[in-house]
């Protein structure tokens, strides 16, 4: 078994890292940490468990460290980020100077030349910039991204159109109330509502799509030159978060090409991987959000609504926001990063 | 005062008519309209009423009346028609052959080519087709239709938008369950859910705007060129349809430009048009359903978050469902009859 | 294994019978049943699947019969009914006189002297009512039911403080719109909305209470004779009833008293029964539906909220009222029956 | 015009404040206070207007002031106090020792025996503590509360109903998320959920419903003795607190005469006095909070599902909270302190 930690393991993210890992075939939770006002107490007291299964037994009396490099014993092998991005562009970097190597789902350094953002089935290769990061900043650990929840819904697709030729995508995105955090969205804003932007979203769809499509030279990753302009959206719902994509393409595929482009993504030999990675669903009111968001343990991308426009096609895509979109995430560029053995 | 009906008088729509006609200054409702089995009854029995203020005690002693041209007074100057589209299909030419004229909600003959569907301040000089309709159809009524409520909430932005060039729309819609009728969405479907199909509304949405943005030659309408793909979903709220809207421009407009055209959008001197059409916003996470549908008395459009792409704009717009895209739509047409002659 | 069947499996309790006995350790299942317009599909084709778990496979393709005696095989061992209340009044005399045991969850007959109402844990030895119902009705088969969704919720922790003199009972319950099956609730109905009525319910609530906590002679059920008095409302949840009860009680336990007696609980030695059968909160916001529907599969009540009054004690408790509220309150009929040697 | 102020303008239940004095018939707003860190902006910009109605021109402009006696000029005749109850136990007392007259929805000091607590149909005579209260505590000013949203919306039913001898009272509330403020309630905790508890909640029921109905007599309130039993929930709607109320009574009334003293309770000539008080439904289904919390504008209880039990009567009742329950309370106690004379 390999020894982890998660890196503010008692927010909402964090939790879920907390449940993911509680049964991991390969991995061994130690460590959780959390701001210095809960150091000290068991994680049962000072995490205020918001999922709907019961606090894992084996976690809920370790004790919650802070988040500090001294605080997390050297022989942890991986530890996984749940913080804020303000936090995380603090503390990791000083992590990775102390020689840890930390997959993070925090939104500090996406977009950084030589911090890698992966999608394992997507762009595994990416992994190769790690080399780069350490010449450049003289770490023995390293940092490794996944991006962000609406992004990663969308990308395993575009990835499986790219053969069709991928010129420009508008998408627009039904984003679930937990992508925010526990208390991110009050009950007041969302009931009976809808708010049509989400913070910074947009752009980070946008870039982070073109950096993950890009290609590794071995000595930076070449954006993809397909543009990407998004709407965000946050609804009423808990988890998952749906989105409506418009690709123009240089080929024209019928509604079967793209079904069975998308049935034959690639998919990994991890434990978190699901197969198949992408689930398409021919009745057009498919997926959905409460009804599909666990294909896969969570980790599946659906698809479906598969339409032909004038200058291309359009679907439907969705995933679970925090497992895929998060936790889920982290987890499998860990399992990745421990397979291609960099830690 | 003018005397009008309401065909379809107990449904969803149909108690919104009656709501929005209880204080109407020019138009007096004597006649409420439902299927056979209600008949006789009172309305205030006859409708199961959902609306949060009371039964207009004007209209709730009414004697519901069958759906036929015999059980309409000859002197009711206007019907309104909140039928179902079988059901309009069935009724409306019967009582436009028998000299009444209809401004009906209801989707059947929408793309007839002697119909004229009609935003008020959009495309008031489509009503010509008034009198090719009685040439053709031998009828001393008319018939005039509103749009769908989904293109009726992006119709009076790409109006305004008509002066930089529209060659092509994508969007995306998120609907409130109050469109399918009262019992048109389940909870059980919707509550933590969004479905991303509504049968028919994405060809509705891309041939009736282009049929309302067209030019009327006197003997025809000649549908606009530009190219609209939708993509259709319901949320979870009740009223107010949110919609994502991206558009292909020739010319380049900055965001303040596209907000002057939206507030330069004309408007007209009827009774139930508001002032200003458009209500544009700048805070970006604005215009929200629950906050917004209301503006203008449920009549105006709302738009904001307007951007800039490399290909043109994009923005967001909402109005209320039942108001300005159905029963208030409808109630426009008719003071436009009235005020232009028809009736 | 034993052979079972599911009458009326394609609805909203039906289908979950369909998940719970999918991967049952004792039952199998090779008979599902529909109205007649279904009979002769595929199971896949005729259910409109709306649970978050797919289809189970060994089910998919099972051809659906009509629910009538002649259509289900003679080595049936065992019946699960999920029909409406009038259907089930109409074919399950018919099915236990063709020599079947129902398990059923239909409200017909639940008030009837001689069938046995039975929530294991709670008064097992009820099921000697089927001598009593073969004598009388001259069958082979029997007839058992189970509660209603609220009332089962409540009556184990009644039955738990029986020990202090139940004397009277007043509940409030807020129940998820599941109970009311898939279309049951509209969402215009629910959405920022409660609905202070749910017809039957409150009588339901208040009789079979009584009976279920009532002593068996051995000829008949003396029902119990503490008063319940129940007002029942529809919530917007999904699953899950939550009910607050407040009961006057001839000793004045404490709240550690009341803990107590609902931990010490008696639990069964069955594949469903959960152990243990309630489970009790500290936390005075716990159970929350979300969070705690699922305790014990699904077959837990948890409780709460414990405070002393004046007369008595108030507290809240919960349960997943489609599992251990209907579908599996049948099942672990089924399988006490099985143990008892009943099939 | 009486000049008056609201402390605390800018929350939930200050913006309502602001909303129904913009265009109240005897009130003219001129003073807005709130944190410090908003004085000196406009109330435009210091408030994040959430309700669904513009911001009322005439107050957007008012710069907000700090609240303290300073700040706020002498001759505002009736102070309106929005404040959370820890700021309103340290400011309130030095506004009236100040001179000035504070009307309060805050719950610091509802229980002081020199405090009166009013609801202006039910108590109207427990202003006469006022007298006692300055000569207590050497007061020019004057401190009047109202009592908490979840206890006015029983109060007047209960008062309705002594003349039937109230014996013992049990209620379960089923309360919109407003009442927690605005950001009092996130999404992830009640979005398909229910939380069964409200800090504070249960005990302010049980002893503010036994001061309002008890009597006054010239140096104190004696309480009634009837016992108020509790239980609170948190439910998904937005506003309206909907109540299910069992009372024990000496006499036993049909539900006919339920009816009849609840149209009968004493209405009072006062601007934002409803007429009738209680609005009551023969329809089992009704009140709902979305349809019926707007009755008499916000300011009517509604009541219905009137049945008799063994020992007394169940029903339930609605009111809007944040109207009737607040901010509405609190201005009706203000009309009425000036109609007696003492603003």
């Amino acid at each position: 078994m390999t020894t982890v930690g998660v890196l503010g393991a008692t927010g909402a993210v964090g939790q879920r890292f907390v449940q993911l890992l509680a049964g991991h075939e390969t991995f061994e939770l130690s460590v959780v940490t959390a701001s210095p006002d809960s150091a000290g107490e068991t994680y049962r007291d000072a995490a205020n468990w918001g999922l709907d299964t019961p606090v894992p037994e084996s976690i809920a009396e370790l004790p919650v460290q802070p988040t500090t490099p001294a605080a997390i014993p050297d022989d942890t092998a991986l530890l996984f980020s749940a913080l804020p991005s303000d936090v995380g562009a603090e503390v990791e970097p000083a992590l990775c100077e102390a020689g840890f190597v930390v997959s993070s789902n925090a939104s500090n350094e996406r977009r950084a030349g030589d911090v890698p953002l992966v999608v394992p089935e997507v762009n595994a290769d990416h992994l190769g910039l790690i080399d780069v990061q350490r010449d450049a900043r003289g770490w023995d650990g390293a940092l490794v991204k996944n991006p962000n929840c609406s992004t990663i819904t969308m990308v395993p697709t575009l990835a499986a159109l790219t053969e069709f030729g991928l010129d420009r995508v508008h998408v627009a995105t039904l984003q679930a109330v937990s992508g925010a955090g526990y208390s991110g969205v009050t009950s007041m804003e969302i009931l009976d509502n809808v708010v049509p932007h989400i913070g910074g979203e947009e752009r980070k769809m946008e870039t982070e799509s073109r950096k993950l499509l890009g290609e590794f030279t071995g000595a930076e990753v070449q954006h993809h030159d397909a543009v990407v302009s998004a709407s965000c959206n946050r609804v009423p719902t808990l988890d998952g978060h749906l989105e409506n994509v418009f690709v123009e393409t240089s080929d024209h595929p019928a509604p079967a090409d793209v079904a069975a482009a998308f049935e034959d993504a690639p998919t990994l030999d991890l434990p978190s991987a699901p197969d198949p990675l992408i689930e398409t669903f021919t009745a057009p009111e498919r997926p959905q959000p409460r009804l599909d968001r666990m294909r896969g343990d969570g980790m599946a991308i659906a698809a479906g609504g598969i339409q032909t426009t004038d200058t291309g096609i359009q679907y439907n895509c969705l995933a679970h926001n925090t497992i895929r979109g998060a936790a889920g995430a982290s987890i499998l560029n860990g399992e990745l990063l421990a397979r291609e053995g960099w830690v």
